[in-house]
């Protein structure tokens, strides 16, 4: 892990030092792939799976036994312009269903076996309404960003982040406007299900917000202060101490990578040991895939947020690594070759 | 499990007497999940799984205590025709690498907990080359269905069906053309990897064995029998006797999916307890699922068969199960609800 950061400066003086992929597991992972008994590539995208552990793991062959989903909620001032179909009260309450195990991502991290831990961040005292001025200052922002460093501890061996914050959609859109470029209606969709006048209304702030920081266009990090939120600033975070600790990402729907998005608009490599877990049904989802040049495992409709995707993707990645590590080779099982 | 056939007839007669849904437990599914501490439809196809489980298996909670992976391996005349890559020795030798543990649907079924079961059909004695007559008799066409009936037996609660067979894929896209039309093309893939004139070969196999049942158009199971092998009358009884003992069914790949749609032919709603698992990279297997009007799970790019799409989908079936049963309502975790 990184010393923690006293600035955003600190931050950005990370990049040029973000480690490249590790080739020599990669290589390797690529020889031991074309012995196993199955036809060269049958395996499709869990072959790429496996592959691309071993070179972000910088270990062959590849291990997941140690897992952990972080889901990392905060509270968002823009809430009170009522873009959310959900009080902003419903954040503590949902944390305090992530602690009784009674969420969506508590059975799932049940199934995949994976740690799960919930950081509640200053539930209490929500970020400042970024239609007036930026949602965070530089220090807050800054704490944020060593929050979701620290999640990153050793031993872990993937990391599937996710967050849980009402009115988030709000700053996530308004964030890839500000990043990216187009409509507010690109980007803005119904999040916890905003419907009509208020999906309206939800847009006409996302636009206002992408109008107010103009002036930071082209500072991604600035753009994350001034529109993201704590749990966005911690996922951003967390993504920069998984690369410098070799802890391949699965990032979730919409939000997070909406977060991680701020990384690889300051460098398009800063997100090449993440892989985006799903397609959300936030309509931004597939915009935000398309910009950041990610291919999303699976589309199942799903748009809870709370690291649910990155979760269920979990099981996908274990089922790959079972399969390069635990297969036969030809050799070993006196399999015939191709004719 | 129904008493085993004698002839197709009295497979033909068992068509009347599938067993509906029970919208009982289908109501009791969705009037459950609304109750729970997410946004309406926030975990997408989740949910829907979790609520075509309880009407497939009639009984809510739905479970998945007790899956299993059936694998169907049988051989082909048509083989020796050059339309696969490799040696049809290889069926044999991959059944001994199932039972040994080293193919990859061995460490799927680790990773999600099933039960793995292997049948071994009469593979020193393939089918008869179906450019020349029929693939198989009556006789041995319902021996084969009664052996995937008896696959199914008490206390299973999913099962998920595939098969191994150098040259089934030829198979497949023959019987595919005669149930569905079409030209050759759009059925016949690369399979393990044919490429090149081996492919055009494939190709006009395929077309001449569709040509040469055409007398049978228009009646599935015959087809079948004329077209199919031994693993693929398996998978077809398999899916009857699943349908009949309430044990819903994921589908692999091009070839399992082929058998099955036999039925689909027979009667629209004899799939209606099947989930396709993924969309196979052979590309026949779109199509086809556009045939049966069949929607998968997800496209992992995989075209290994053995049942190792269905496996890996039996992961994301137990999560929905978790989820739907495992996660607390709004009352119990006092979460409030939409504004």
């Amino acid at each position: 892990m990184p010393d923690l950061p006293a600035n955003l400066d600190e931050i950005r003086a990370l990049f040029p030092h973000l480690p490249g992929p590790d080739l020599e597991s990669g290589t390797a992972a690529a020889l031991h792939e074309r012995q196993l008994t199955k036809p060269a590539g049958a395996l499709g995208r869990l072959e790429e799976l496996a592959h691309w552990l071993a070179t972000w793991q910088g270990r062959h062959p590849p291990r997941i036994d140690h897992p952990r989903t972080c889901v990392f909620a905060g509270n968002h001032g823009v809430s009170a312009r009522g873009v959310s179909a959900y009080p902003a009260a419903v954040t503590a309450q949902m944390v305090r269903n992530f602690i009784d195990g009674g969420a969506a991502v508590n059975q799932l991290c049940r199934i995949v076996d994976a740690d799960l831990r919930v950081y509640e961040m200053n539930l209490e005292q929500p970020t400042a309404d970024f239609v007036d001025g930026p949602a965070m200052s530089e220090a807050d922002c800054v704490r944020g960003l060593a929050y979701g460093m620290m999640a990153v501890e050793p031993g872990i061996d993937l990391l599937a982040l996710g967050e849980m914050g009402i009115a988030n959609t709000t700053s996530a859109a308004a964030l890839c406007l500000a990043l990216f470029g187009g409509h507010a209606e690109d980007w803005t969709g119904p999040g916890t299900g905003v419907v009509g006048a208020a999906l309206d209304q939800k847009r006409e702030v996302v636009a206002a917000a992408a109008e107010r920081h103009r002036a930071a266009a082209g500072n991604p990090l600035e753009l994350l202060r001034r529109l993201g939120g704590n749990e966005l600033a911690a996922i951003a975070g967390a993504v920069l101490a998984a690369r410098m600790g070799r802890v391949p990402v699965l990032l979730d729907g919409f939000t997070t990578t909406a977060a991680a998005a701020a990384l690889y608009a300051a460098d398009p490599r800063a997100l090449d040991h993440c892989i985006v877990a799903h397609v959300s049904a936030e309509p931004g989802h597939k915009k935000l895939l398309d910009a950041i040049g990610k291919r999303a495992l699976f589309d199942l409709g799903m748009r809870l947020g709370e690291a649910s995707g990155a979760t269920l993707a979990i099981g996908i990645l274990k089922a790959a690594v079972a399969c390069h590590n635990g297969m036969a080779t030809f050799a070993d099982a006196a399999v015939s070759g191709p004719v």
